[in-house]
């Protein structure tokens, strides 16, 4: 390619409200540009590099005996009402209706097709395991697009479902999906971490997530300092703490602090410790509570993890967290003065929250707060279970050593469905025996656009991005300094060029001109490899070789050069 | 591939309401499924060749020098509204709206995203001309889907777009594309035909359609007996007839025939040639017209043809014939009792309709027709116009010959849009003299999701399909007979097959073992060389060579079969 017939579209600036680095330089590097909240297109540039993601991503799916295929984006209603999700999964789901008032969505996964076209084509045993992917735009709504391609509404994701006839047959195709995913990773240089995680509304029992490790990651992860184990904080189990419940030394008294609005600003201005108080929230109740709400108690300096509370039996799914509006039932003035003594709604105590003595809540009014709370005393706490996020310094769940914690990037998840989708839909082979049998699936997404902004994180300096040579967009720069005056120059530059893409490279032959703007601009996309042809180097028989990388530059014949890019 | 970890999914017979070969024969070849009325998945035979299709697509677009981006299928109502296709789009654009009530469209086309990137990204006449394509998923909420991935909902498009600072450079690019669309269909060997085209609501001047013949085909394409001429027949001009009007002999009355619907049955019941007698559409006005209806004649015989009517100043844009309750304003009955006698609109008088003496309509009133009608003595005819579709026997428009027609599926389409979309939205760039000036736009489409079913409307016997070999799924198919039983067999089988593969070849091994069933099913998915390992034939040192398109069976040696596919 030359940059005369390209459209480079490099700016020195991003705009304003751009939050993290590799957005930043996507846009920079004139591989993005937004249309709406969460809607990208992807210039020449982004595309070349997205699809070089994809290209790997497909021929790792089809070493691992993956089969290609292709379902449609716009799906009907009825069959995610079949599997339970048209309800279940929330305000994510993007539902249109056509001009003859029918319902459809715009596909986040492909569980259901899938499913149904699993029912309708597989009749016998004897066509198990079966491993099929697609690599296909999927779409959420997203409350809060952001962070460029990385939280976007529209994007592109390999998503890959298997069949067996049993668990054992389950497991090793997860297993090879696993491996598949750490080639997949390996190969575009990410350091990643694979971490257990939760399935949120894929469902299903055993799942991994497979995390680049970022300051900008949305995820937290938590780590043992003595074993290996990783986990989604989502996922990672707050231990029951050592200690016994406290011993009551209070009695329990209210204090009027008219200008204070939670419990934990209390604390602050009474100089108590926060650990020694507790945050309350009301949740809907699921349906088989005979109470619509139940309210949940944590620690004043931990937080409600959703995840975990979600998967209660007590409490309804989808989270619903109650407004300020429908809130005010229960007490008076804004959430923050929420406290579990005489709230009148069901109670769970988080584990941490149990064991407290003499400690502090919302009193359920503005402004009124009790001290020395007690349970048991002043107020009962029979349901006890984990509900917060772990946070570093608790004992790792594994039993060895305590927890850290770094951000990660999701960037792929593997999935143990089960029967879930194949029982709700009716998914049944004959087995052996000549019965009907649900198929166990399995269900395994990459996020590749996702990933090309994950891997701008771990790669790049002031300069710009810095590619990986099996994802860079051209491989090869080749700049002749002002070769737009000097046709002997160019004339290098072009039998160079000519000859390393006649070997199959991806060469950008940057024609403009100008030294300084042309060489900024390769190091901003992050060209691995930049050949610059300057008259004086020239007449002694070398060009230029700067590698993108380590900045190291070195001067090399014709000859030289092209025996080392063939060698890379 | 081997069949047994592979999706084969071939039927013995195709689902009832199937009316196309094509349609029939991607579902019995396990190609597609359907999985809503307009939505198909692409099992991964299906998708071997749509990637194919893409494949050379893309190889043609990149030697023709366009570059490949993506833009995304969800789109801001905002754009559709500046360029005006919002309104003017009608039903076919499907409307979302997003969980914040934002209005979006799922695209059909790209044209307003490309002119907006235009905008932000070209500055000056340096960049220029510049041709950037896709090959992205489109939707069109289609009111009739039908003809399997011919015309369907949502389906895959190669769209291109070139930016031009004048018309010559326009010019230039659009005669490349000609000539790539050219080379992109003759590679598939299709048999097509070049015809200029009505822009629709993509709108612009000057445009082509690629054709590919076919009895299947929606499209009737115009063809002169004499000279190369070749059109849609929605943009051939009926020529006005030579004949001037005839003279009246009768005086007009009214004859009523209560259970005459139409003027047409009218003119059968009575043994009157139906040339002689008019029908009448009644459609909505344009804006700038007083009435708010327009009345349209065509002679009984003829059919309107609705590109050329919207494309009528008198007449709103898009066209909208009004309803039977619509219509009840301007007469009793049905529609077909309509006439031009006292109706009390203004008219438009077809070219041959014109020129009719002594002829006969409906009279506004159910079972009442008016014989006798001559023009300027019974109903004035003061505006004359092409309204009909031309037909067999028409004299050609281009002076030479008479016009026959043959049926086309159309599978691509080029247009030059001039300026429309760029000054409707401000797409300006600098010209040499630093003036903004709006660019010149081109807009070129193929269908890649209708080239497979074209392709295989013009290759397929009683047996299956037959794919010419770039686009074929597998290229070769070894059928080991009864390979199950004997490993000797299914060895050779074996090595074949990896020394074909690593020469690059798509080869299907057929493992499953019933030789009648593989042989039939190889037949039907079309790969034109199947290898037929046969006991007997192997003792004697040689295989079975089947070519699929001539049905040609040869015993070759390995060594000479080898080198005779590697030729090919």
């Amino acid at each position: 390619m030359r940059t005369s017939n390209y459209l480079l579209s490099t700016l020195k600036e991003a705009p304003k409200d751009v939050e993290t680095t590799s957005q930043k330089l996507m846009l920079r590097a004139g591989m993005i540009r937004q249309l709406a909240s969460g809607l990208y297109t992807w210039l020449p540039t982004g595309l070349r590099v997205l699809r070089k993601v994809e290209g790997i991503v497909r021929q790792e799916m089809n070493n691992a005996g993956a089969i290609e295929m292709l379902m449609p984006i716009v799906q009907p209603s009825g069959l995610w009402k079949e599997s339970g999700r048209w309800t279940k999964f929330g305000p994510e789901l993007q539902r249109i209706k056509d001009r003859q008032n029918r319902s459809f969505v715009l596909a986040p996964t492909h569980e259901e097709v899938i499913t149904d076209i699993a029912r309708n084509e597989l009749k016998s045993y004897k066509q198990l395991p079966l491993n099929v992917f697609q690599i296909q735009t999927k779409f959420r709504d997203e409350m809060r697009p952001r962070f460029g391609v990385m939280r976007s509404r529209e994007f592109t994701m390999k998503d890959a479902y298997s069949f067996h006839l049993d668990k054992e047959s389950l497991v090793e195709t997860y297993a090879k999906m696993h491996q598949a995913y750490c080639n997949i990773f390996t190969r575009m240089e990410l350091d990643f971490r694979v971490v257990s995680a939760d399935s949120g509304a894929i469902g299903g029992a055993t799942s991994h997530e497979f995390h680049v490790l970022a300051e900008t990651g949305e995820d937290l992860i938590a780590f043992s300092t003595d074993s290996n184990f990783a986990a989604n904080i989502e996922n990672t189990e707050a231990l029951s703490p050592f200690k016994r419940q406290a011993i009551a030394e209070k009695t329990m008294t209210r204090i009027e602090a008219p200008e204070v609005r939670t419990v934990v600003q209390f604390a602050k201005q009474y100089g108590i410790s926060i650990e020694k108080t507790v945050k309350t929230y009301l949740v809907k109740a699921s349906d088989k509570m005979q109470e619509d709400v139940i309210a949940l108690v944590v620690r004043g300096d931990h937080e409600l993890n959703e995840t975990k509370v979600a998967a209660l039996c007590d409490v309804a799914y989808p989270l619903h967290v109650l407004t300020d509006r429908e809130a005010c039932e229960y007490m008076t003035g804004g959430k923050g003065a929420l406290g579990p003594v005489g709230l009148g709604v069901p109670l769970i105590i988080d584990r941490s929250a149990a064991v407290l003595g003499d400690f502090i809540s919302g009193a359920n009014a503005e402004g009124n707060y009790f001290c020395g709370i007690n349970w048991g005393t002043d107020v009962d706490a029979t349901k006890v279970a984990d509900l917060r996020n772990v946070v570093e310094g608790d004992p790792s769940p594994c039993g060895q050593g305590k927890l850290f914690l770094k951000r990660g990037i999701e960037v792929g998840h593997i999935f143990q469905l089960g029967s879930q989708y194949s029982e709700s839909m009716g998914a049944t082979v004959l087995d052996v025996y000549g019965r009907q049998q649900a198929m166990e699936m399995g269900s395994y997404g990459i996020g590749c656009s996702r990933v090309v902004a994950a891997v701008i994180e771990q790669n790049n300096d002031n300069l710009g991005i810095i590619w990986p040579d099996a994802i860079a967009p051209f491989q090869v720069a080749i700049v002749p300094v002002s070769g737009h005056k000097s046709s002997r120059l160019l004339d290098v530059a072009e039998s160079l060029y000519t000859e390393l893409v006649s070997k199959g490279m991806d060469v950008l032959l940057d024609d403009r001109g100008r030294f300084g703007v042309m060489l900024k601009d390769m190091e901003l996309i992050g060209i691995p490899h930049i050949i610059v042809i300057g008259e004086e180097n020239l007449n002694q028989g070398f060009l230029e070789y700067r590698e993108r990388r380590t900045g190291k530059k070195q001067l090399m014949s014709v000859d030289v050069l092209k025996a080392y890019l063939e060698n890379l």
